[in-house]
């Protein structure tokens, strides 16, 4: 194995495989990243959900995201209308204003083309309800492995950057931010994992799946300038406020009782054993705002779809070498909020 | 099914499924854009491998593929390499600089991490050889399904456009351009083919997978403006004629003889029962150029890595309302040379 001389970096063994809490957002994750990816592609920007190319002539951002919804239908959503969100969500929390998207299918032999032509179909819905253009395309076909044959979605976008007076990123956040969720969390999670487990439940739990551009817009608008913004999905809420923690070396505090859960998702979570703050969201992000900011931008995000639950959850109360996260709990002691680790749910977004 | 009174334009039954020939490039992909993807995206650029991102700010490239090569390793590059240079060589055909390439990885659960780390390393080494930067990236794991596990990647990219007198695309060919593949053909599709049938050739058939980016440069730096680049991917070099001539309402006649095909290519495709001309390439395209411009072109190409075999094969002879390719036999009779349907080389690129 030659090639392993040439870059005896990771810390991967020979016998190590992929498992599937290498794609679920959490720590498995994070050490792929850093130990591979970023170790092998110099100009990746790994700590981002969408890079920032920055030239003399072009301010865009750049994402890419790969789908994978089982079952492809389900309450509130399908796996066209999420991927097309996914990708337009990652451009707007980037600080741009999406614009252009492509869509490439994988499809299983046998896939049903009424579900395809349907997928399709709300492809078209959720990038015209967006404002987004889907410019180009592929389709490949692969052998049936699967008794359902199955669809893989991948969307990649381009956005243009907004006019920032300081970029919103982790780096930038700083002692003093105020820590808001645009809404409440947990729904996608909850509404793929009723599904999956046959739980028939009237109304049925539906998801959040949403784009995000409104809100976006909207802060942008009213010259909120939030100070790093970023969709709670695989891992959910936990995931992000653990990666920013980490890269800005800092302490997070959130209170619990300030963490909007509906009552349905609260509910079936327990019976899951399931904390509602690792349940993926894809239409839900967390943002940092100043102090002096924060009622406005709760106002703001209050006025748009999605964003009436929306609330301030905590606040950076210090710096923190390695990263820190803890929650204050309904009985008023102080618990940490860890990255979550292993497989949490698999194969939802 | 609602969904299907709301838009009752796509000409498929209730009972038709996807088949492996709709991922294969010919005819049945055709059909499949041009009657759902088409009319549902409004804004799609179908009849290119890249779209056009054209504003007042941004002249750009941007385009979508996704790779699933069985087996991921073959004779001449690896499913890594393959989707660096798709994408890149997207970016080329379209006219632009290629700069920033995304990449997104599906794994099936229990890949190999030292087969990953294989492929990100290929990755890594193709990228850096047609100067493109991986800036943002995507994992996903599912579940296993297949005795050996498999990896999907897509890969996205964005080229900036180069400033052309004429744009390069089907609808700028005209009557007397000269048509030129930019080296002997079928190479990528016969390596895949005889490894997947266990031949052991010795020496073993490589792949002409490789980026175009230099022989795209030194076109345009030589003042070469092509009326249309393609490269011949899937449904190979035939296909590429009939899309355009189809396009451009053209008949384009190519001389047999002078198609350059090495002789194990063509001795492995006389035993398996295929013709070079729908075999796949991942290194060769097909451009059509003034007939004043086609020997410099040509002398252009012969200096580059991987188009020491370039040669004028054919011309566009004049008008045809469905569009036309044929070819002269060895024989000297002449022949049509039709888009190629059913599924030709399943799974390869």
């Amino acid at each position: 194995m030659t090639y392993r001389l040439e870059c005896p970096v990771t810390g991967y063994q020979d016998t190590d495989v992929v498992m599937l809490a290498h794609g679920s957002g959490g720590e498995s994750m994070q050490k792929l990243i850093a130990e591979m990816y970023a170790k092998a592609f110099p100009y990746l920007q790994s700590e981002h959900d969408a890079a920032l190319i920055n030239t003399d002539r072009y301010q865009l951002a750049f994402t890419t995201d790969s789908f994978v919804a089982k079952p492809p239908f389900f309450p509130g959503g399908d796996i066209g209308s999420l991927a097309v969100h996914g990708t337009v969500n990652d451009l707007v929390m980037r600080g741009s204003l999406p614009h252009w998207i492509s869509v490439s299918f994988i499809l299983e032999e046998g896939f049903p083309m009424k579900d395809l032509e349907r997928i399709v179909l709300s492809i078209a819905e959720a990038s015209k309800k967006a404002i987004v253009r889907i410019v180009t395309g592929d389709t490949k076909v692969i052998e049936r492995s699967h008794e359902i044959p199955e669809i893989l979605i991948n969307t990649s976008g381009i956005g243009a950057m907004r006019d920032w007076k300081v970029l919103p990123e982790p780096k930038n956040v700083s002692v003093g931010n105020k820590v808001i969720v645009s809404g409440d969390i947990g729904r996608h999670g909850m509404a793929l994992m009723s599904v999956r487990n046959g739980l028939e439940l009237d109304p049925p739990i539906l998801s959040d799946s949403m784009p995000l551009n409104e809100m976006g817009r909207g802060l942008y608008y009213y010259n909120i300038n939030p100070n790093c913004m970023r969709d709670a999905t695989r891992g959910g809420v936990a995931a992000v406020l653990n990666e920013i923690a980490r890269s800005a070396k800092l302490h997070i505090r959130i209170d619990e009782e300030k963490v909007p859960v509906a009552d349905d998702v609260r509910g079936l979570a327990e019976i899951l054993g399931y904390d509602p703050l690792v349940l993926a969201n894809e239409g839900r992000f967390v943002l940092f705002v100043k102090d002096e900011e924060a009622e406005h931008a709760l106002e703001i995000l209050h006025k748009c779809e999605g964003g009436e639950h929306a609330a301030i959850i905590g606040e950076v109360v210090g710096k923190h070498e390695m990263g820190l996260v803890t929650a204050k709990t309904l009985l008023g002691s102080e618990k940490p909020i860890h990255m979550p680790t292993g497989e949490i749910l698999p194969r939802i977004c």
